[in-house]
């Protein structure tokens, strides 16, 4: 099978972690060797870069919300240009710690920019270039937030209101409602059911992709045969 | 007068280090006082740490022509709404070294990234926002570099190639001519000629400024008086 992008969404402290080291597991289970592991904003050196300055709290500046976005998009098309399009060109899988669905959930839902805006800039910027499936972990923000603040500070959006990450979640929801490829998980089950049911759904996926490229053969041979 | 918002645009080697302190000299004798003084990508603490990635070379890393655009747009954001647009408000002038067009002359003149692209993004993250004038000094690029050279060594965008830079030259150009804002000013002449030039331009428009006041001001007195 060609290689994929498979990405990991959700809130603070909803199991990212947790749920890419066993989407890697299975992908090794399958023969998948040398997954490249990303996480945004950063996985490049410019990237990690923007990332300490979207998470460091500035003394006496605000960071606007305009400059977040275009910070985040700068992060991420260097990523997907030098490292994710590489990657896959290359015939290696990626496995990342979010992506543009991220942006359009905090910033977008989060910081209320116009999502049409969000949109415009993602298609100038990545064009076509999406994830083949992306696994959104579902958690209360009040759930998550204090997952992830039993594991040291908060970062400059971490400390956000609960109203941001409510906000957040219900872009998320509201996304993955409308795009197909986005498969919603419910974050606050017990740990073995999370894994349980990434296994579940990675597997059907897995199976569906394996079918379609079954089909497409079949066709490509009947067209050779008829010509 | 209300205050406005002068830029000084130009190549690397130009001269706009001098423009600036002569237009300042020049405001300051019209009783323009504390004027605040920009630079770009920079002149915020978020936007001076862009400026840093963005001058700096990568170790082993290219920085993709539309992460440098994506970052000059966060670094003029972040500068436009915390610093000159409220200096602008408390009646401040903002004398600017260099401002959007250095973008559309350098990512898209000289990084060939399309021109409407830039448009775009400058739209959305910009709005109406523009300089009431912008002057720019003329100088071909190996008159402009060799300048340049002379200060010490080139940063990463410095180091560009000389057709870079005649790509950059050229878009100034053709920009000035589609712009009345635009001034163009031959920057090759002897540096009294140049400041000289400089002198005559902001005189007659500092005129014009007061002339267009004057009939705003009469036409409001006789609005009054008719009704």
């Amino acid at each position: 099978m060609k290689s994929k992008f498979i990405v990991i969404e959700g809130l603070e402290g909803a199991g990212k972690t947790t749920a890419i080291d066993n989407v890697a597991k299975m992908l090794k289970h399958r023969g998948i060797k040398d997954t490249v592991f990303t996480r945004e904003p950063g996985g490049t050196l410019l990237a990690e870069n923007l990332r300490v300055l979207l998470k460091r709290n500035l003394e006496h500046e605000k960071i606007t919300d305009k400059a977040e976005l275009l910070m985040m998009y700068a992060a991420r098309v260097q990523l997907v240009e030098i490292v994710i399009k590489p990657a896959l060109a290359r015939g290696n899988w990626v496995l990342g710690d979010r992506h543009d669905l991220s942006s359009q959930a905090y910033q977008g839902g989060g910081r209320c920019i116009d999502s049409k805006l969000i949109q415009s800039l993602r298609d100038t910027v990545l064009g076509n270039f999406k994830p083949a499936i992306t696994l959104y972990l579902d958690v209360p923000p009040e759930i998550g937030l204090e997952r992830a603040c039993s594991r040291g500070s908060l970062d400059r959006i971490e400390k956000e209101s609960l109203k941001f990450f409510e906000r957040v979640r219900q872009r998320y929801i509201e996304l993955a409602k409308t795009d197909q490829s986005i498969i919603t998980i419910d974050a606050t089950q017990t740990l073995p059911q999370v894994t349980n049911n990434i296994y579940l759904i990675l597997q059907s996926w897995f199976d569906r992709q394996e079918k379609t490229n079954e089909m497409v053969s079949m066709a490509q041979c009947a067209l050779s045969t008829d010509s």
